[in-house]
Formats: structure tokens, C-alpha cells, sequence
């Protein structure tokens, strides 16, 4: 059976507030789930702050490693905003005023009443010849760069992002899970689990113990591969060690992770 | 006036359960507001799976890199976790059977019952000359090599760890945070406040809509530094800035981030 190509990303998640703390980041975790529907696996993650030199090593590093980079985060109005310098810097192209994305912000302003300032005027910059990404939450878009996506980091408008600009990636087999858990320890699953894991070597098993009221324990197994059919056999063997060993297994819906 | 010295850090997030999108990632956000307590600065994170290539080259850079660098997850008992090798790896150190850990878990498995087996024996291996981090919940412990501090990926035992090394961790001054929010649009706060960030260059200012119910929106302006006197000059700026535009500033407690 040829192995088939796997198709994978990372995203640079550009954000002060989220190194200090003050916001929980949101994106991840969505980006991760709407990729795997798409057949792209999320394979990096990097949380960086506003700060130039990072971001242009950063999307460099990444974009030559994965088939696809997203960035969230620093294409608002203001100082602290300096995501679109950056990208263009990383691909070394001049930064323009992007005329598509200036006719969406003028009429989105006239609309509205309010002052297209220029302030505002600069999130209609983008690295020339970068096609825009629509947002039809606050109008601002992102951009695409060759393989690189630049997003809001507001996850509404993130997400909004995102939904618009799926159609065009261009993913492998997506990646199927499944999760079984038992009231057994990790430490008495895992000879057998390490086991399973060198019998199927071309899945990801994964084991995480979980705690519940009452002082009861257990293990929730993961398996993830493209083959729905010897993803069963996988689960049922899973399954088999935990009866084995005196657990009755727990089959997890996890159609979305 | 002369700059304190900056003492920052890194996180290096271990587990395909995030990058999948399975579990969300709550550790960053605490670590974060922890440090930021003793006066060390969080300035990047990682997200990467279980793959040893990945992460001897993420500690190896990121030590070098930073004061200090945390690990979070792989350090359980099954085959996923890898994360001791790796870290010997990095240092190229001996992978050793650390007697102190063996003595506490034999000790904590001798109380509960339970069988102390070869893999959950594995939870006491660490790089040779490794100092323990004490885990008071479940017991196996995490470890230190130099300035690189491997902790768990449950965020209860996580915590728990972080709680006790934090009194070994020199830090700088605290960064103290300051937030004022308005029903002003970033826009139009944008040329003020870029002109507000070179007056008081040293203070990291971010701007940060947000949209609330009745289709109102506005902006939080967060400001942080470690002197107390230059903060709340820069917030009264800014909360002036606000009233010049028509806005109330509403000033936010930020204890904690």
C-alpha cells in the first residue's frame, strides 16, 4: 500500500496578549479541527510576540517547512498592528496600498458613516501581489502570500476567515480518530499499548490519563489514521487489551478532533 | 535611567492531543500570569507533537535562546511519552533511572496498592545529574537540566509542579499592567496612540477591539512596564486621548496579567 502524501501546516499565532496571558488563545484549536476536515495536518504551532524580527524568521522557518503557514493576529489600524510588514519583508516584496482592499474598505466606511481615516486606510496594506482573503465579519481582509494565510485574531472574524478561504486548500486523506477509554491506569495499559502501537506502526496512539470525582481513574486511547478499516481493527484491539485487563471500554464519539 | 535586565522564557507545548484540536492547551495562559508574578517574561511558545527530531531541536534552540524554558507533557508512562529521552538527548546526557524518583514512586505505589510495573518505572527516568521537580498530586515527578524545567501536561499536576519550582526562579522587576477601555473604534484612537507608543517608547501599549451586543464596539488599550509612576502616566494619556474623542475611559483591574 503507497504511503500517501501527507499534507501538513503551521500557524504563528502573533499576539502580546496571549504571551501575557490576558487572552486565552481561541484560534488553535479551531484552525486545528476545520484543517483535519480538509485533509491538512496542523503540525506546529508558534506563539510570538509583536515584535518584527521573530515574525519574518518565523514565517520563513515555517513556510519553507509545511505546505501551508496561517498567521493570526496584528492586521488591525494601529501601532502594534505590523503583521502585513512583516509577511512582506519574510518574502522580501514592497508592501502596497492593495486598490481591492481600498475600494472594500471605502465602501464599507461609507456605509457605515464613519471616517476612513488613514489609520484605517493601512489595513488595506499588503506585500504586492498578495490576493486578498474576504472577511465578512468588520471587512478588513486578510491576504495570501504563495503558501502563507494571514488572518484577524479575533476569533469571530478568524473563523469567518477561514471558512471563506478552505475551498481553496488542497488537502491529503483526512485524518479519522477514534477514542475508547477504561477505568485503567495508564501505567497498566502501557505494555500492552506499546505493543499495539509497534502491530500498528502507521497510527498515532495516543494515551492520556483523566481523573474523575470520586477518586477514579482511567485512560482515554486516541487512534488517528486515514483508514477507516484498519483504524476499526485498532480500536477493537485496544478495546480487547482493556477487557483483558479487567476495564470495560468506552467508545468516544470524536467525529470533529 | 539604566534598563533592568529582562529575564523571558519559553514554553515548549508537547502533544498531538493540541494539535489536533482534542484538548485545549490551558497551561500557556497560567505559566504566563505565574511568571509574570516572580518577574519573568513569557516571550515565546511552541505547539508540537510527539516526534523527538521536533523536540530535541525546540529545547535545543530555545535554551540557548532564553533564561529559562518549560516543557509541558510526555512524561507519563506509555510509548507516546518522550519527552526524558529527548531532553537527554538535547543535553547529551545519559537517560538514567533516577534513584530519588524510583524511591517515590515505589514509596506512593507501596501506599496505594497499586503495582509499581516497568513502565510506570520509566516515569523515574531522567537525564543523568537532573534535579526533581515534586509533583504532589500523582507523584511521579518532573525534572530540571540546567535551565530547562520538564513539567507535566495535566494542567492540575502542571500547576502543582510550577507551584513548587516557581520559588527557584530569579526573575527582574514584575511587569506591571494597566488596561483602559473606551466605545471608541481602533481607528480613530490609532494616530493618537501610535503618537502616545514614541513618547513613552519603554511601555509595551496594545490595542484591542471588541464588539459588544447593540452593535457596539470599542477598544481596550493594555499597557505594561515595571514602573508604577511612567504606567499610570501613560493611562491617564491615553484616558485623555479617549476623552478628546468623545469617549468615557473605563479604567480595568489587571492584577493578575
Amino acid at each position: 500500500m503507497s504511503e500517501e502524501k501527507k499534507v501538513r501546516a503551521a500557524l504563528i499565532i502573533i499576539g502580546n496578549e496571549i504571551l501575557s496571558g490576558r487572552t486565552q488563545d481561541a484560534n488553535l484549536q479551531h484552525l486545528a479541527k476545520e484543517l483535519n476536515g480538509v485533509g491538512v495536518i496542523l503540525s506546529e504551532a508558534r506563539v510570538i510576540p509583536d515584535v518584527e524580527a521573530m515574525i519574518v524568521a518565523a514565517v520563513n522557518e515555517l513556510r519553507a517547512a509545511y505546505d501551508y503557514v496561517f498567521t493570526t493576529g496584528g492586521i488591525g489600524p494601529t501601532h502594534d498592528d505590523i503583521t502585513a510588514e512583516c509577511v512582506a519583508k519574510a518574502f522580501d516584496l514592497p508592501l502596497i496600498r492593495n486598490r481591492e482592499a481600498q475600494a472594500l474598505l471605502e465602501a464599507h466606511y461609507a456605509r457605515t458613516g464613519r471616517e476612513l481615516n488613514e489609520s484605517r486606510l493601512r489595513m488595506a496594506n499588503t506585500p504586492e501581489g498578495a490576493a486578498l482573503v474576504k472577511n465578512p465579519i468588520s471587512t478588513a481582509p486578510g491576504f495570501r502570500v504563495e503558501n502563507v494565510y494571514v488572518m484577524a485574531g479575533v476569533p469571530m472574524v478568524m473563523q469567518a476567515m477561514l471558512e471563506g478561504l478552505k475551498p481553496e486548500l488542497i488537502g491529503g486523506k483526512t485524518t479519522l480518530s477514534r477514542a475508547v477509554a477504561s477505568y485503567i491506569g495508564e501505567g497498566n495499559m502501557a505494555k500492552g499499548l506499546g505493543e499495539l502501537q509497534e502491530k500498528y506502526a502507521a497510527l498515532d496512539i495516543g494515551s492520556y490519563p483523566f481523573y474523575k470525582a470520586g477518586n477514579r481513574f482511567g485512560t482515554t486511547i486516541v487512534l488517528r489514521h486515514t483508514d477507516e478499516a484498519l483504524l476499526d481493527e485498532a480500536v477493537e484491539a485496544v478495546a480487547e487489551l482493556m477487557r483483558s485487563l479487567g476495564g470495560e471500554p468506552e467508545f468516544q464519539d470524536m467525529s470533529d478532533a
